[in-house]
């Protein structure tokens, strides 16, 4: 039963957080789309992965190179946030505060998976600090364990070099619930009180 | 901000299930595959949107024509089990207890959107029954409100060409809970209890 159906059922189940179940639903449909649809799909996938690059400087993703941010005279150019992926980046844009630069790390340490300093963009973040505009790191990793283990790694380097380095607040989420908050965000919620 | 990656994030989420966020990961997870990953995922797209056909006799989905279950001499030609979809006819084959073949209808009944006798295969299932060898009809089409609207259609449809006509049967899930199902069900399996 190893159908042209079976095998798209098969390349679905590959992407991230798609089951079997959904990656059956979506070959069916696919299957079942006018065909402009699907051409359409088709050349939305080749076209993305054709433009799309890492931006030189930050590494973020971008069809330009500088990318939009990076080549924004408009931006503080003295503070760099680093963050794990360009979905971090995306999300803190949408957020609509932060004005100043990126360092896409592409992922966390996790020494369990084989990740290591030389397989983030570490070497280059810290190459970007020889500029003497850089006043601040931002450490925007992860809360998780992996994403603690890299702000931890990195503020010890980078405060060698002299410069200001601060860790993202952790604390209760907006709308968030004290009652059914985990141990570890409320004793840092507490722990990071602030005077009112 | 109308990226390559943003018309990718929007082509994904028109697919059913997919909300925003999940066509934002899946977009990004794409544009960071190896390319090769990439040309095997368009590749099986296309191979399957120009493979998989409907069988002329059924409506299943197929690469052959009949396919291969209406092609298949060892199954019950006299029973015909009516589904809305090429996905039921996947979930009752994988079942692995029903021998007969199928006619899959292409939806249900349904006025509010527009879904009318015309739009399903409705016409190609009364000229199979014109062969003789057609005894049984089993509407297997969806316990809900267009399934069972459709369900009742076709039973008095087919009634009249003397055919005998049955009903998939209601009841308890499998593993369920009587405590946690939902009144209708729980009607329907008591209505429909069987003798031990």
């Amino acid at each position: 039963m190893d159908t042209p159906l079976d095998r798209l059922t098969e390349q679905f189940r590959r992407l991230p957080g798609i089951g079997i179940k959904t990656a059956r639903k979506l070959a069916y449909y696919i299957v079942q789309e006018p065909p402009e649809r699907v051409d359409a799909f088709v050349a939305a996938i080749r076209n993305a992965k054709e433009t799309m690059k890492f931006c030189s400087v930050c590494f973020n993703l971008s069809s330009q190179d500088p990318c939009p941010i990076c080549s924004d005279s408009k931006r503080d150019h003295s503070v760099i946030c680093v963050v794990e992926t360009p979905q971090d980046v995306m999300a803190i844009e949408r957020s609509g505060d932060y004005h100043g630069v990126y360092h896409v790390l592409h992922g966390a340490l996790s020494p369990l998976d084989g990740v290591g300093v030389e397989d983030l963009r570490i070497k280059e973040l810290i190459q970007r600090l020889n500029d003497p505009e850089v006043k601040e790191v931002i450490l925007a990793t992860d809360p998780d364990v992996e994403g603690e283990a890299t702000a931890l790694y990195l503020a010890r380097l980078l405060k060698t070099a002299g410069i200001r380095v601060t860790r993202i607040a952790r604390g209760l989420p907006m709308g968030g619930d004290i009652e059914y908050a985990d141990e570890a965000t409320l004793a840092g919620a507490v722990a990071n009180r602030q005077e009112m």
